[in-house]
């Protein structure tokens, strides 16, 4: 079988997620060619030496324009902060390798379309260019998607989506370069607004053409952490100011005209990780709550008067996406089972020739409506068009 | 139109209650006779002229026997103790009233067999004889009653029954007369237990034929109440032994050969009002819980496998049953409705010349269930046989 | 015991649960006064008969005016629909009658102004004027207000607001009167949308500022009612044009900067009566459900890290808001319950000298809020200043 | 770092689930010994070269005798049906390996007691011996017994457990092995009910005592698989009998005298993997769903009458148990991370000196449980006494 040399840029976070991807994919499913773990890049030598030991990376190295360069190298994983996205992504596509990179695409809308236009550019040499919304591929997430593609809900009619956290609501939470727009770009609108915002066009298949919103800072200065110096701030002396979102509450209108209402926080108390979406139709409803996972509500308005209800789907059998590879029904899946379900998609679209979804195009598309979204609220919150985005590569 | 002269003997809880469904009845339901709230009866001639004035009854009175031998009495409500039931239940069919009896039927056996006897001969005058089992009249109860009938659920496979409260939980509650068996004549067993035991046999249409099970005292000894004299403890000084039982589990079988499980138990910390049943067939399921009393849970295995789940029915529309006379969908009922449910049917089987449901044989078949549950307990849990009934008057 | 004489001018679905709360309040509580339902008023008179007889009027009247220049009447319970409210209680309080006014206080601002002016007038008469937003009445809304006033949640941070129902969906539902604006004076924003901006200022106590938001018919022309003539709808042979809104998204900003996202819909498949709000601070959370009316969840964050979670408080005990007059622990209420909590609330009000909420002002405030939110709809989203109001009674 | 070689005997789905856990602990947790997927053992040369491939073995081989025979090997980790357990667990223990042994322990008690000798007498040559109810190891469940440990609900007044499926509803479900007392030993007694009787233990610390129960088969015979021959049915041509039950309905007492409920069933239509617990005890309760298994709800009755409540603990902060080693609060665990903590404890009571719970000993209590309840329904569900156990190593 093929093997598929892997390179991943980047070790916080979402370097174990994406490890745990790499690793147990090959174990649960039956891929065309056979991902090898090759090298793990970062700038700090002995850290990134333990990560290679922890995660189970071959290799160790600090410089990853070297090892984007190495000819035995065939996919570069980018889970580095949003800001050097671009610049690897690009290069890696350059030097004839296929990317897939953590979301958000990019810090801002310029860079982005580089990476989208350079995608289409590798395109044309047979790479390709992922994004990684790996909540996509949540089975009852990808269900959902699957029951309005057949019609079960008929005429979208309107949707709800939120992401809500509540990490931020103790103000004595200090002044971290996430809280940083030079470093990650934007707060909750870019960080989980963004799966929201994927969510609600992945499902529905609409696309958002205008929006209108604010964003807002709650906690406008925060202590400054010990080693941190550089930062920004300059407020009173040990604080310093918050320069990114805290909240976002928008409302898009996609192309058909149906509205979709919005909001992101991370001062929502007692939500962990609260991503919900519900699609109301004329012929049925569908939601979904990330912290319910394994399950989907399903509305039928189809069905007999007196029978009508919203119907918990457990989404752990066999017939459900991806479940074929996994346990019995009614045996959990759990957050990281969702990279793992991209990287089978991604070798697959690999091996098979298809471009996998979302593809980078897609991703600069989920940047533009951040980007109208800050601009509305700027503008007192007017209703502000959805930039023209690239075509993604024909699949 | 037709009245019904209404007398009510008793006024603790109970009497709100049917207070309530008296009152309100004839103004949500159309009925084909006005009920008229003549008179309550109550040994304290202060309390009961209290209760007249606060529940609206156009009279009071203190002597039982005098009220029902009055020729303006056409209906009489039992909401006394369970050790008064027979006397007063018989000598009111005798006189040739209707009756209501507050469930349980009676505190024995041999009693509720004497009510169930004087109701099939007062059947012959054109009579009505009802128990109180409302959990019956909640709408999401008949429903579920209604859909298994109509096959929802195919076969029925398991039943699972409980009733939980949490209301003995502190030993400092002290010794009321609902923990002596000379006054409450069982426990949980009877007090709660006895509406799982109808309800499991209402909503499938099925008998349990035997039992097996165990009842139990948790804390024996309670403080005894400064009113306490006459009670029959003789514990250490201040206390008393408790003597029903605060918790009964124990499983039957239906005359179909299908298993059901049962729980009483007023020492399930948390629980207020749980009573939860689920019936589990070869086409589907059905589950309810009280403490959500405006929904039912269907489960449909008929469905696509990739679409089965519980589904949540919102018990509100106006094609369910009794919801015509409320209000407009999603509006919601509460516990007293199913007592105007109650007073619609038993009017209505006065008017129309049926025998509303539950009749006196039907308590009588409940206090057969609970007394083998009894005897299998003091017999080491063995399988008892539930003692033959008297048939109900023909419908 | 004093007796205050009754007046209900309407007769449709309020007028059934306004009914049923003057029927059953002083049977439930120990009222300081005894309503008298004495006279119902409508303009056709064989229905208002029927409806005096099926609820328990004593009489019927066809002529409001006649009605409430009657020196024997003592309370005027409006239930018409808005665009008579405003005549009706300005005239009822200059008579010297206490007013109950149905929400919306008015189909405009200016004639909510001239009604919260007559209602300051005739206070000093020692008159009350009560608007009623009933969903305050909800044990498990009041308690959440009290446990928010008590410090639980601590400083408001942000609330999310709806009230979603589903009755719209299905395009071949008819043009109703209340579709049209000229004489409903809204739609989903006023009719619902309505009560999560009461609910949201009543349980937080701030105020909303300003507000930007979107209103929207979703379907556009609907079929004529046969009994249609005199319809506005100039639309295809058979259709006529709706004229208020099917949806309602818009944001609110309270005077302590804090956010506030709402949305009221009348095409939210498969929800039936979901007014849901949830309030986060910096303490802990509080959510409501009216689908699930005896509960509220509550979060707290000073509890032990490992031990958070929203508890869901039944609230069903003789502690909470109204529940001493009803049932035992774990005995539900519905949704009727709040109009016998109302008329409690508006007869102590009378008896003891104290303006029960909401007053006037309150319903004309709530007014100003949704007729920003329409300026601001009209007015590409941008965010608008809700209105001064007039001040409320002094208590 | 010390590596420990391991050795797995068989490959069914328990097998994959190992794997998993084997694979992966190791990547999450800073374990004290690193373990090395040595090799995996199967009869069938082709299926488990296979195995080997898919799941990371370096190693596949026939025979486990030669196996655990080798001096490179350090751990034996036996995942075959419940026929073989003794036979290669004792060996493997006697020729100086650690032993993991997937539950039930055996297929009889005298089996399992044969195997606790065994780990005692291992255990004084310092060999561990754990048997994998890895249930224990959902970090809800280590919490719920820590809470339980801490006083959190008092003493514990009763327990209600129960473990239902479906997946025998459909009477054409054919006849496999695990439907034929030879080779599965139990039915859903010893599959299920095992993991009820082991949790409902191992949360509150008691240990049942006596047992009265009935266990029974619903559906008795099925159709034979086409590979059917050597299967023990005499049935109608192409069908044969089930030998195991597939329901089993039973209580137990506690060595404190408090009752606790147990159900297993394979026909509970809709449940596709509900292990349910709740605790009841005089200070608050706390109760578990495998199928919302990244919670527990915790009932405090020490809290104010009013704010009490069920509260749903979202069990994935850093606080929890087995939780550091993941991913950020909020985001969800799934039924195979059981395998990677149950690897972690294993290792670390390895390197340590700890025997890790649950011992050899207490596999085999909880099969003497089982054959108590057994004992009991061939007995008219009489009380049946769990007969003595072998001490436990001590630890």
């Amino acid at each position: 079988m093929t093997t598929l040399r892997v390179a991943m840029i980047g070790y916080g976070f979402m370097g174990a997620a994406h490890s745990q991807g790499w690793r147990t994919a090959p174990r649960v499913f039956d891929l065309p060619a056979e991902p090898d773990m090759a090298v793990i890049v970062g700038r700090n030598a002995q850290a990134v030496n333990e990560a290679a030991r922890k995660w189970g990376w071959a290799e160790a190295a600090t410089d990853w324009r070297d090892v984007i360069a190495r000819e035995d190298i065939d996919v570069v994983d980018i889970v580095t902060p949003g800001d050097s996205h671009a610049e690897i992504a690009i290069a890696a596509l350059e030097t004839g390798k296929h990317v897939l990179c953590e979301k958000p695409l990019a810090n801002t809308v310029a860079e982005a379309e580089a990476m989208a236009e350079a995608a289409e550019r590798a395109a044309a040499r047979g790479l390709r260019a992922m994004v990684g919304f790996t909540y996509r591929r949540v089975p009852a997430v990808t269900l959902m998607r699957n029951l309005i593609a057949e019609g079960a809900v008929g005429t979208v009619r309107q949707v709800r989506a939120s992401y809500r956290q509540d990490w931020l609501v103790d103000p004595d939470m200090p002044l971290a370069w996430r809280l940083q727009k030079e470093h990650a770009g934007s707060g909750a609108l870019g960080d989980i607004g963004a799966h929201a915002i994927d969510l609600a066009q992945f499902v529905t298949g609409l696309t958002l053409r205008t929006v209108s919103g604010v964003i807002e800072t709650i906690v406008k200065e925060r202590p400054l952490l010990e080693s941190g110096a550089g930062l920004s701030g300059t407020a009173g002396a040990g604080f310093g100011k918050v320069t990114v979102d805290d909240i976002a509450i928008f409302t898009g209108r996609f192309e058909s005209g149906a509205l979709a209402s919005f909001e992101a926080s991370r001062f929502a108390t007692g939500r962990k990780n609260a991503l919900q979406i519900e699609v109301s139709g004329d012929k049925g409803a569908l939601a979904f709550d990330l912290e319910d996972l394994n399950s989907v509500q399903f509305y039928d308005r189809t069905a007999s008067p007196d029978r009508q209800g919203f119907r918990k789907i457990l989404v752990t059998e066999p017939e459900h996406p991806y479940l074929s590879g996994w346990w019995p029904a009614g045996h959990m899946l759990g957050y990281e089972h969702g990279f793992s379900h991209q990287v089978k998609d991604l070798v697959e679209g690999i091996a098979n020739g298809a471009h996998p979804q979302p593809t980078f195009a897609d991703g600069l598309q989920v940047q533009q409506v951040l980007e109208a979204v800050e601009r509305s609220s700027d503008n007192d919150s007017a209703w502000t068009r959805v930039a023209a985005g690239v075509p993604a590569p024909a699949v």
